[in-house]
């Protein structure tokens, strides 16, 4: 049965943890097509796979599977689950891996991985990735209930992001992933900002005004901008402003907000 | 409607960046097949993204779309195109990153993407591998006609890849890759120096003569071959030429040609 | 015609060869499904290599084709090799890479690659990966008939791994190797030291007894566990043991073994 499931995880590629998955994947539903999102989340970083995982999953606006497997607490207490939300279902360790998107979708519903048809035989304590998550995402693309899966699953794990502080036109957050290109993403939501004349200071940096993107700057200097996480983002154009400015993940941000 | 679509960019697959467009291309074509080519390009080095992509697409001798992003100027003044060659298609920025290989097909087409049919319906200004490179592939693969994209796009962005010297029996090149095993791969091509006794010189090492395999060679001493890419490369056999001579992308090499 | 290919090699993404193993594939058989297992193997680590395929390869308990490219003798005396084993094939260099696997699995029968029916029509002499390896899985994957690769192929080459020494109640062996979370797997097997109580020693650390999983642990001591691999490991719960502990590939392992 044509399926879409889709695997993001902080297993590497190269011990061959992710193909022991596909094996299993395909051995039940030769007819599933994977997805490979990423697999170089950070080791053990939860909130950085949530993070992708938010902004993956919106662009997935048709039935799909995805699979989340950052799981420090392997073996554990953790509880495995399942979410549903319109024909689409997410899996994963509850660790609050899914919480940031679960906000932002709204209506869902969460089961507890319990019943042994979606699981493999023999179940390991060091990897359900393979022997619990890959099986339960194979099971569930063939079409079977997701009732059967287990018992609801209230009182989800919420992902303890860093707050924000916020007082009139001053928002306080921080530096929550740097990215590939060494570009600072901040937890500042473009709605936060929007419509305002803008001063971003971030460790010896201060920024003035949002730039569209990042040819519009002619100079070496730090720009400011809403990126395609929709998130607040301090970038060197051409260069990487997390080596070059010597910042990185939990540094303050303090944005300032005056009317224009 | 069945169709192969290659990616290949410098986005790294931990952000989640690939990921996106992936979810793009699948909710305009599910029966679309991607194929990673490769996301680990250096970040911005539209060079070194030319060199894969003429390496890999003649591989693809069947009907294929291939979407490349490497992409400093995205937001900018540079042109999104798409080029026709055969029943296959090439889509990315016009920034020279298929040019080598243009070269080398000869007949193509080029147009610009401004149908916006061809894109999503909101472009963001940071990363229209999703926002329109994604959507234009997806589009055309469902078998819509080429003509739609826009107008014809002339005069495409040649990339400056550094000039080879050649007076008679030298040619003066430069190394232009070091790939995964640290060969050090050279823009001076196979068909220039067929057929002649060889002298390679780079950096302060000298190789008499090419060797036809890695494995001929006994020693530990660097050698001289014609790679997968038909280029001339320096190896050193079952380890690393780049760190363990300590050359690199830049360094000039120079061959010395005679008759046999 | 639907089947399924699986690649596992020490290439990398970032060159392309890849990209030009699965243009050659689908060239030939439009209908494979190409399933990347790793490309990050460590340069030229045949073990590390063998070491992962025995652990995925069994997770693929339906026909399918594997395709293993760690390949330092590429070009020079090495058999290229096709093994049977069920409805299920092995290829690539022999070089001791499938030799862990193939003592698991048995019942097998291994051919010579020499029909130029299941090869590129050009040849070079340093990427095999492409112009054997690939062709030749993408032809047995049409329903080619088996024997028609070449003649059989006796006496293939024994992967060399380090040798246990075993004592009464004393199993000496090695770390084989260290995987992305820094979690070192040793060479002794799950059946070796089950049911009974355990020391283990490696370095200047020793820990008593084995831990189910990784979680079960509260202190930042080091602990061992039969992992994923059915192997013996020692990890530091929720950090990496190879960097915290000083310890890597080579480094001696002593179990001692008492009745509970």
């Amino acid at each position: 049965m044509k399926a879409f499931i889709t695997l993001t995880t902080d297993f590497g590629e190269r011990d061959g943890y992710v193909g022991q998955m596909k094996g299993r994947i395909l051995g039940i539903n030769p007819e599933a097509s994977i997805v490979d999102i990423t697999h170089d989340i950070s080791p053990y970083s939860v909130t950085e796979a949530a993070l992708v995982l938010k902004a993956v999953v919106r662009q997935f606006d048709f039935p799909s599977i995805h699979v989340a497997v950052v799981d420090p607490g392997v073996g554990g207490e953790r509880r495995a689950i399942v979410i549903r939300f319109g024909s689409s279902y997410l899996i994963g360790p509850d660790n609050g891996i899914f919480s940031p998107l679960i906000d932002e979708l709204g209506d869902c519903e969460a089961r507890s991985i319990e019943n042994s048809d979606f699981m493999s035989s023999r179940i390991s304590r060091t990897f359900h990735g393979r022997d619990i998550f890959a099986p339960a995402a194979a099971t569930l693309s063939l079409g079977h209930d997701f009732s059967g899966v287990g018992p609801p699953a209230p009182d989800l794990v919420k992902l303890n992001l860093r707050e924000k502080i916020k007082k009139p036109g001053i928002i306080i957050g921080s530096i929550i992933h740097v990215d590939r290109f060494g570009n600072l993403v901040s937890n500042i939501e473009a709605f936060e900002i929007e419509g305002k004349r803008l001063r971003v200071e971030c460790g010896h940096i201060i920024v003035e005004g949002l730039t569209g993107c990042y040819s519009d700057s002619l100079t070496p200097e730090p720009i400011a901008l809403v990126n395609s996480f929709n998130l607040l983002e301090i970038a060197l154009p051409g260069g990487n402003a997390s080596e070059g400015l010597g910042l990185k993940v939990g540094e303050m941000v303090r944005a300032t907000l005056k009317d224009f």
